[in-house]
């Protein structure tokens, strides 16, 4: 008798859930916070401290299955994932949609934006997935749709990096294997190091560092030194729209995509009027939200998913489509990782058809930290073989887990702070952005 | 050293693909052609012949697993999907992506639109899905994310209609229990009838047979004798813009949305600037290529998904998600159908949170000869419980598809013809869109 939208059948659609099986509910979801090392790594914000933080997971299922999930770390993830870990207690792991919808209904008088609660209801859903694929025998692939591919391609991520984290507070210097890159000459070197350890045949640069001509020197370097091979640049929005047409057309030829050069959807989008190559984001375009502004005024290009924010790995592919149907290409974003989270990344890059480009890792800074049984999962060639195994395909070594929490406990750490460790070093830096 | 998008790793994409489980692999796919009773429903193109068209699917995995799949029929969509059945032999059951893949590129070549390869690839995606649950002893809802609800909604597909097939030919008349409806008390009556045997509470008229004041009246009545349940109208296509414009205000506060009253996208498009209600559709907007018009021209505010042609139920999911993302609400669209549709259509309607209004089913004409083992899968309350069993839930009668098999060869009808069927009846019918 209405045409009204709300005569629908919306309102009544959370009534009626109720859970597949017995055995397969979760008991117990177990968030641990870690840290591991990580060199000094410069952007736009400062540079990395020693230690970066994750949260591991730990799904228990009444029968004892254990599935992993790996999330960004930091005191408020920390707390909204212990809130989401009391809720999903005795629902089932197969309904891993109304698991995403209780947590973000817990989440949401406190936590206002979609996009901070997604990084909680990502870990959990991936955790979920696990153990599905280690209860099914199969492995997580499998419950995207199979493998397009058996190994995902992965960039080599290039830093501007010092040689080593300086003393400080009675600390002693923490040098690492990858030397200093202040320069063309130094980035072209970490690539070559990059190729030789991991066979990578495209590198990505994190620039916002130095003023914008010596970045396009350094990719002119690589140009040089990498002929035909795949380059992209990413000054995490460092530069102002006149900066940023200003370095694509510099960079014309010389990159595949130019990531976020500037802030926001409609800076992107100016920018984009002009630039010769495609535009790529994992700054402005980061929930579900923003795809229709950044679709309708053609701000993007190229996309870097990331399942850490996007709600999970059925949801990547999901946004795959949404790429796919728009004419937005296909990338994958990183950030500090460990192998669970790279397992993830490999699992849905094998599942969706038009990743049209390699995926962001940070692994090889990380890996040497990292909590899993190690053998399964490597950065080869260039490629992340995808692993076979039940689940996700990778064991928790409970040694390391318990030597990252201590380190986590240890190191008074409880948040990222790139601008606070940097003006320890040097006071006179400022976070300013954009900068150029 | 370029720009290029074919720098990306596309090229190479389906270079290094392949299964993963011995024992999982496709042995045969069997697709056999069906015939069922189907009353005389009157329509823009003229009347539902005697005997309505499908074909079911069985793919038969190494270790003798099958999984169920139905599509519509029809002489070329009978090719397209024995075509398919050759290349899917061999392929892992688990591998439903590249299986996709696989069918169209062996259809690309003469079968150019996506949209007509669509089809097949859907119904076969079905049946490996039903074999994946099988083998892992869950339902297909769980597959997809698991059930957000328990029910599916679904509404009284009311149509005009004759009181029976006529003599024709030495055939004798074929009656049917649901008499005849050819104004807008029949309608009523035909609703009422619905309501009692199923329990409907929401109500979808197909139009476009009747001058638009004669339809409008139809709905007023419905709206009298069915105060506050959701209604709404689909002439497919038989009205101009300017008719469509018309009877949408005539309408307005009568129907929940109104269903392609005129063709194409630029005219659902110039109709919705006007119109006061949703307008929907599932014949402008049937393909992946559809959707970035559709949402640039604001030409629809619901979709009828239909998990037949938009590649299965795992699409249907990330189209949802393209919906979702885009602002337009998600309805069901049905073609006369048999229970294993019914059944994935269930699976998929469970697994998808935002479905806003109750699904179109043609079950209830077609029921009877169903060749599914009775009493899994039936509306009730106006909606289908999602079976829980593993697969869709639901089990082939062989005696049943042996007779409907048998019924499909002894008619000799081999594709859906109703002008034709009209035009043996009335010979001054004429297929006229839009006639109004």
């Amino acid at each position: 008798m209405t045409g009204s939208k709300s005569r629908g059948m919306n309102d009544d659609r959370s009534t009626n859930v109720t859970g597949t099986g017995v055995g397969t509910r979760i008991r117990e979801l177990v968030v641990t916070p870690i840290a591991f090392g990580d060199p000094p790594l410069l952007n736009a914000d400062g540079v990395h401290q020693p230690l970066a933080l994750r949260c591991i997971l730990q799904l228990v299922l009444e029968d004892g299955t254990v599935g992993l999930g790996e999330s960004p770390g930091g005191s408020v993830r920390l707390t909204r994932l212990q809130e989401a870990a009391k809720v999903v207690v005795g629902m089932d792991v197969f309904d891993t949609t109304a698991v995403a919808a209780a947590i973000d209904a817990v989440l949401s008088p406190t936590v206002p934006r979609s996009h901070d609660r997604g990084w909680a209801t990502s870990a959990i859903e991936v955790a979920c997935l696990d153990a599905q694929g280690k209860l099914l025998g199969r492995p997580v692939s499998d419950l995207l749709g199979g493998r397009v591919r058996d190994a995902v391609p992965f960039a080599a991520y290039l830093f501007y990096k010092w040689a080593e984290h300086p003393a400080l507070d009675g600390r002693e210097a923490i040098g690492d294997a990858w030397g200093e890159a202040l320069d063309p000459a130094g980035v072209v070197e970490q690539a070559r190091l990059m190729q030789q350890r991991y066979g990578f045949t495209s590198f990505k640069l994190k620039g916002g560092v130095f003023p914008p001509d010596e970045e396009i020197a350094a990719m002119n370097a690589l140009a040089e030194a990498f002929p035909g091979q795949a380059l992209r640049l990413d000054p995490n929005t460092a530069w102002t729209v006149e900066t940023s047409k200003q370095v694509a057309r510099e960079l014309d030829g010389v990159i595949e995509y130019l990531e976020d050069p500037t802030a926001t959807i409609p800076g992107m989008a100016e920018v984009a009027k002009d630039a010769p190559m495609p535009l790529a984001t994992n700054m402005c375009v980061i929930a579900w939200e923003h795809l229709r502004p950044a679709v309708e005024q053609n701000a993007i290009q190229v996309l870097l998913t990331d399942h850490h924010y996007w709600g999970g790995l059925r949801r990547t592919r999901e946004l795959a489509a949404v790429c796919e149907a728009f004419g937005i290409e296909l990338s994958m974003h990183s950030n500090s990782h460990l192998g669970i989270s790279l397992a993830a990344m490999a699992h849905v890059g094998a599942a969706i058809p038009h990743l049209a480009h390699s995926c962001d890792t940070h692994y090889p800074w990380n890996s040497a930290d990292d909590v899993i049984v190690p053998g399964v999962i490597e950065v080869r060639d260039g490629a992340v073989k995808v692993p076979t195994g039940p689940g996700l395909g990778v064991a928790l070594d409970p040694d390391a887990l318990d030597r990252a929490h201590r380190r986590y406990l240890d190191s008074g750490i409880r948040d990222r702070d790139d601008t606070g460790y940097m003006r320890r070093i040097r006071p006179e830096f400022e976070r300013r952005l954009p900068r150029w």
